[in-house]
């Protein structure tokens, strides 16, 4: 059985991981007959945002591990205990969390720097060539760490996010909700989940495409 | 096309919905061809947890409906808005947050009260004939309202809690996770979920199962 690992950026789209997306990628990965290990930094979130309001929610403090275990009830790690475990290959579901928490792409845009322990995780599974998946706006951790190797993308078509992609030399690809891109040479598969869905049904669609091809590359 | 109420409490299996039952539940109405409308009481959470420890956190104070709408990405409306949206159906997803937020069945047990807004809701929709599902833990909040209608429901084969909603007049039967309890007169359905789940697909067709008899039924 293959072992997949889920890197998490809290719990909720707008300062998070987007929930749905998370759930519906353990949810495939188990369809996959494969098994889900969720990871998550053990930092502060960059803020707090009122979902109902899209605020933020001044002098609310919240760490990212702690938040993320909500969505996977408590099964998670620290990501710097991800050597302890046997993976097979590495997801990295969206939500504003990948561009906030993550890295700071969301707050300096194309100058954006990715957080230490995320660089060196996906760095080593690439050099590995063991495949990585990433959704919705996380792809932009893609784009900084591997844009040198020309590797191909979609961002969900969001015309500022392709050309600060490309600008890193990422080749970006236009694809609909329920496809997936698949960069052969470089093991990296993106969908644009949440990006451009308008429905929960279509991201199931888009990101079981990206499950099964990433599992089927391990 | 029909409507189906969801209504939330809170965003977490320990002190609120179990995030996945939810996000489970929005995927299957979507494949139902119906459309999923979110609720949740606008009222403080009865504590917080930490997910990675199952400790309180002392001192954090959260909303119920702030808290929700995380996993719905804001789409979501306070229950007492409930009669402007006309609905065909209603679900209760489980995790503590129905027996700690919608009732206080975790602590007090049989002798347990369905906090007013929620037992308003049920009471008119179950007036009106209109189908209730009820997930995981949520079932004890039909053997409050429904009990002397001797309700079928499951409750996951938890003995406790089978003998809780038998004092209050409901009969229990115990299903897979994978299947459903139909009380035809009642025009209720549940199913056990992460009462009994090992893993989330099998959680996945016993969700799937319920919405799809409860668009069925209405």
């Amino acid at each position: 059985m293959k072992n997949i690992g889920v890197i998490l950026s809290g719990c909720g789209i707008y300062d998070g991981s987007e929930i749905q997306e998370v759930v519906l990628t353990l949810l495939s990965i188990d369809k996959a007959g494969a098994s889900p290990f969720c990871f998550a930094p053990d930092i502060p979130q960059y803020h707090v945002i009122d979902h109902t309001s899209g605020e933020v929610m001044t002098g609310e403090k919240r760490n990212v591990l702690v938040e993320s275990a909500r969505i996977c009830r408590g099964n998670i790690m620290d990501l710097k205990k991800i050597d302890s475990v046997e993976l097979d290959a590495l997801i990295i579901p969206g939500g504003y969390g990948a561009a906030k928490n993550l890295s700071d792409y969301a707050i300096r845009n194309a100058e954006f720097d990715v957080i230490p322990d995320v660089a060196k995780v996906v760095d080593s599974f690439h050099r590995a060539g063991k495949p990585i998946g990433f959704i919705c706006i996380a792809p932009v951790i893609a784009a900084r760490l591997l844009g040198s190797e020309h590797v191909e993308l979609t961002v969900g078509s969001h015309r500022q996010t392709v050309a600060d992609i490309e600008s890193l030399g990422a080749r970006n690809v236009d694809v609909g909700v329920e496809d997936i891109v698949v960069s052969t040479q470089c093991k990296v598969v993106s969908t644009p989940a949440y990006m451009l869905g308008q429905s929960i049904g279509e991201v199931a669609a888009g990101i079981d495409a990206l499950v099964r091809k990433v599992v089927e590359l391990s």
